[in-house]
């Protein structure tokens, strides 16, 4: 059996506790994870017995090799999946309903014939997906390694006097030379202060001397993302610099440590907070310590404070604690870590020491 | 007045005739265009006379220049929506039913007071964004030039044995170093048959002689996107390749030549099927011959068959007819199109003859 089709059959299993009939599912990367299609319209209904998938004419050749029935749909999908659960005379259809649009619920809703429903499901695709198969986690290490590697070339030739954009073209060049299908995410390059936005895009910005640049980037490899940070300093780091990049450091320490199969995920995130308010930046640590990641740069999951997940093994995801600090700057260090039973081992091969340009 | 300001009036002006005391922004492009705020994570609620911007503490600093009254929400924005709609007690809350998750739209509704309630509405700022001001006309020429010349710098150096991926690779990087922050969508490099698959991926495939190379990119510059395809052969090309090639430039130039303001925009599609068809090529043809583009590489309005959006001066759409033929060969040719009074201005520099590699 192949794992497409022990992943349908384990879903499949799950309908009767989910109490539906079938299960509606709009989520791309569920969509990919049950059919290997890597498209941008793609939709799959599942029965206990059943996959019916559907895509439009532009797919028609390489959705050929889908297991399961192949709709091929003029319009929007969600009218070709109204018809088969009227034909079907399917009585409670589950969705996603993190993922399905309103728009198309009321479709659904509205063609339905009297006595069938919509019942609204949780993640539980995404629950499914969050310990991986050995499969997906050498296609993980595969995404790791390129992304480090590419890091490693793009970061000798950075300068001072480059631009923000510049240093992110020739990493994301590097991955995709590395046989990246493309970046994970818009890769992040910050430099000086403005390190201290989590979430910058690169600008025009150039690097000067003596300002921290940091660096978060991520590979997609044959669909599976990696996720990394790290943080470079244009010539010797001052005091006020060093001692922030030790703080975040020994945090992002800590909470890999915390790293275990069987426990809350909350104690990762505590681990990292713990250390950070030591040294009084508890409040510069404005987000999570990681996410679960895989099909999607971000996935169940969570990091967080209050997050209930407890981890198991084939879990992959990152710790990525920070501190940031408006006007003067910001440090960020994040692996790719894969849980094991009694700790953890962390895929990110990138040494973490603060590199100096 | 700010242009952002009159979008932002502009809108709140049809909330009466929408029948609706607020709106609930939730797609990323059009919180985007009423904002400026380029992340991941915002929403906004617009009422007659406020605007309310809500994301999350990673952007607390980068939104301190948005106008409006910003809000910092930990965990889901919707939440803090929820709060203000319940707080200023406003009575009817549209919602964008084309974009709106059902959990989340499950989530206000449950909050909301007695007496409230929630009104789907259609893609309202999507209509207002299909004509485009000049600042945006002039952000998508830049997008089509940077793309263009990424593409012209890119195929001087390939060569039949490189793989796809190296192609996409490098067409990317060079759009990169021309100032795009990122490719508009996933750059489509197909070789040989595989260009018969209307989206494919990038693969590990070498270009072989005697074999056509399908390109099909996007630049992603501040914000706007441009949108092209060409095709290139390896070596002299037969009578079928040049036959096919021929067709469907043909449609393209018909369907070019079709565009201008105060018509149907089904009538472009038609006159490019109509010279497809005069080849026995109409089969072949298995999408629309274009779509709307700007804040979003695909945005209202279609160019298809069945669409019903009269063309306006302003508009900017991409036409691209494609002929496919499963296990031989596909073509597509494709400009970005600025749709003016009389005809249209193809924005796209790029010659269409056939390229020779």
């Amino acid at each position: 059996m192949t794992e497409i089709e022990q992943r349908r059959q384990a879903i499949a299993a799950r309908l009767p506790e989910l109490k539906v009939d079938a299960l509606l599912v709009s989520s791309a990367a569920n969509v990919r994870y049950l059919s290997d299609y890597s498209g941008s319209n793609g939709l799959i209904l599942i029965t206990r017995a059943e996959t019916h998938f559907f895509t439009d004419p532009r797919y028609a050749i390489a959705s050929q090799t889908i297991p399961g029935k192949v709709h091929i749909v003029r319009g929007p999908l969600i009218a070709g999946v109204a018809a088969v659960l009227k034909r079907k005379r399917i009585k409670k259809i589950g969705f996603e309903s993190a993922w399905l649009r309103y728009e198309e619920y009321a479709k659904v809703k509205d063609d339905l014939p009297l006595g069938s429903g919509l019942v609204p499901v949780g993640r539980v695709l995404e629950e499914q997906r969050m310990v991986k198969s050995a499969a997906e986690i050498a296609k993980i290490r595969r995404s790791v390694a390129v992304n480090s590697e590419a890091y490693a070339r793009a970061m000798k030739r950075v300068k001072v006097g480059m631009r923000e954009q510049e240093i992110a073209a020739s990493l994301d060049f590097e991955m995709r030379r590395l046989g990246a299908e493309a970046s994970a995410f818009e890769t992040i390059v910050a430099a000086g202060e403005r390190s201290a936005l989590p979430h910058a895009h690169p600008s025009g910005r150039k690097l000067a001397q003596n300002e921290l640049l940091l660096i978060d980037m991520g590979a997609s490899v044959g669909g599976y993302s990696s996720d990394m940070t790290r943080v470079a300093h244009a010539g010797t780091p001052s005091k006020r610099v060093r001692d922030l990049y030790k703080a975040v450091l020994e945090a992002q320490l800590a909470a890999v440590d915390a790293v275990r199969a069987g426990i809350p995920s909350s104690n990762v995130d505590r681990a990292a907070r713990k250390v950070l308010k030591q040294y009084g930046l508890d409040k510069a640590f404005v987000h999570s310590t990681g996410h679960g990641l895989g099909l999607e740069i971000h996935e169940p999951p969570r990091v967080a404070k209050k997050d209930k997940t407890t981890l198991a093994a084939g879990m992959v995801i990152t710790v990525e604690p920070g501190a940031y600090i408006e006007g003067f700057a910001g440090v960020r260090i994040e692996d790719t870590v894969l849980v094991t039973e009694h700790g953890c081992e962390v895929l990110t091969p990138t040494p973490k020491e603060l590199l100096t340009i």
